[in-house]
């Protein structure tokens, strides 16, 4: 049985969230293996963290255990989930944040956590992940079914923010920006195969700019140029070498950018 | 033997002090199993340390060893010590990091630490943290008894700020703020007991402002609402729905709350 | 074999880049050990890295394998390298960021990474910490020799702005800030051993101030006073009690600091 358990979350850590997250996890499972993807989602931030979990989580090996903690609805309706997807679990709050990773038409399947035996004893209003997320992970990491730890349900997977890609009738292909990086880096949801088949030259707009081509690395650009390159998760990347993209653009996650 | 330390310091990550913390455990004993709980503590802020510390301790199984170095007093008079407490073990300078974790009533017991074979063999004046706590941390994690590592001291444990409750002639509750979190949502010391004591709807009064009763969850509250609940701590906590109390009430930890 | 692989970088957790890495060492040795020392260096500054990783690496078991990527030169044609020094593997790109690991004139022997075999099958062109860095200290973990991986290369260790210290005719030695903690404290080129060498109560000159004579402690200064202290890494600092030198001062990295 995989032993690793990730941790994505909003929490920070100044706050001993992320502490007793861990404390409870040890307390069921000593032999488990933590590992902190981030603690430093922008609050409440569910697009971020389906980001930084879709660009994490196909690293690890078959069975890891992937808990990820943005949940601005916690204590309201909204279902506490786990998803088997791409051979390993996924424990987390069904808002969303999972929508990267699970690919809608795949053999994903989706359980309600509702066997409360697998929780903490105690359920506060306000901190699932510590009473009900972490315990469920540390669960499975001792080898509990997914069916033991609630009912199968059919999860809409695809949240309204999900980045589609469009067609004008000028055949301009209108995607989106989907995370902004801490070099103010902008990823869009053009992915590498979607280019290859557009022209070998494409034209890029976004923000009122516009580029023709792909350059192959950050050094290619001149200095202060704006750029576009596949980035290294495979993705359309738009950036200023030595600079910072986002700011001079005026750019953020959901700002449109067309391919032609 | 538990192989659990875990690390709650105000080092941040950017000068080494946490690797080199790391690396002497290591060295040590290369089984320990590390986890960070913070090393975001606000710097030198004993307060605050001793909050995260109480909030996450709980969880963890028994004999975890914890470490905490918020330090201020390195290279002075301040006594290093180890306590045995809740069945685990606190590493840590006497300054009050520990207040909250250790109950005054309790079976505590507190080791001064004096024996320096257990210590690194040069001791710098700047950083116990490397030089004593990590390797007697890391000694304990491989079964040293507390007994060797120095001898059974009288801890008065509560430092002049320890959040005290007290009674006004009028029946009112005078508590106060003993910690803001990162989403500025104001933490009192009146806990989930103290107030099933109280009215079901007490009013509470905090910076000038007062409200009557408490929320079950954050999504209780209207949009902007001051609203109060018991947190996950266990603690009445006081909050703004979408939006920062402490800004908002220009309160911080020592501002008193009443309740009555 | 040991099983300690640290990482040092300037990725910050917030774009799942640590993520991925973490994940690609667990995909090939679930039995790797990872510490984050950092991911925390100021980005693409390569002074800074070489400064925590020097201050770290010092404390870590023999065989414990570190991994250093801050890498403003990828895609380029600077050098992927595997050093063996100080008993230890350092994994890294040729760009300085080990110049304070590795003596000159030690036995240090450095192989150039060009054995495709031990990295990821697809290789980006802007992230070699997940593609080429982690891959292989993962496999160093597993026990695959350094001679396997490439080439034994002789490097020059000693970028430009590697902090030597000068002597001048009035015999005054030169040396420089080499970094600035997050307290806003000075830390020197100068070691202990220099300043043993030197009078007892040295002259020491910084940004048009100077001061005479050494402290113990940082308490030993008053409060707001400007003093000089052997440091915790054996480094001369500058500091202000209660307060931050680098601001008043106007010092930062490369700072000249002379002593007579």
């Amino acid at each position: 049985m995989n032993r690793i358990i990730t941790l994505t979350t909003d929490f920070g850590t100044r706050d001993g969230f992320v502490g007793a997250i861990k404390g409870v996890i040890l307390s069921i499972n000593p032999r488990a293996l933590i590992v902190d993807i981030t603690h430093d989602i922008e609050p409440q931030n569910i697009r971020h963290a389906a980001f930084v979990i879709a660009a994490s989580a196909a690293y690890y090996p078959p069975k890891t255990i992937h808990v990820v903690v943005v949940d601005p609805g916690v204590g309201t309706t909204r279902q506490p989930i786990v998803a088997n997807a791409r051979g390993m679990f996924f424990v987390a709050p069904a808002n969303g944040v999972l929508a990267l990773v699970m690919p809608r038409d795949s053999n994903t399947q989706t359980f309600l956590l509702n066997e409360s035996k697998y929780w903490l004893r105690e359920i506060s209003n306000t901190f699932h992940g510590r009473d009900i997320f972490a315990p469920v992970a540390a669960h499975i990491s001792l080898g509990v079914p997914l069916t033991d730890l609630g009912e199968l349900i059919d999860l809409k997977s695809e949240p309204d923010w999900f980045p589609k890609i469009g067609t004008h009738r000028n055949g301009e292909q209108v995607g989106q920006i989907i995370h902004v990086d801490r070099f103010g880096n902008l990823i869009t949801n053009f992915s590498a195969e979607t280019l290859d088949a557009a022209k070998s030259k494409p034209m890029i707009k976004i923000a009122g700019r516009q580029l023709r081509g792909l350059k192959q690395t950050y050094a290619d650009g001149a200095r202060g140029e704006l750029i576009a390159l596949i980035n290294s998760f495979g993705l359309m990347e738009i950036a200023i070498r030595d600079g910072n993209a986002a700011q001079e653009l005026q750019a953020r996650v959901g700002t449109p950018v067309t391919i032609l």
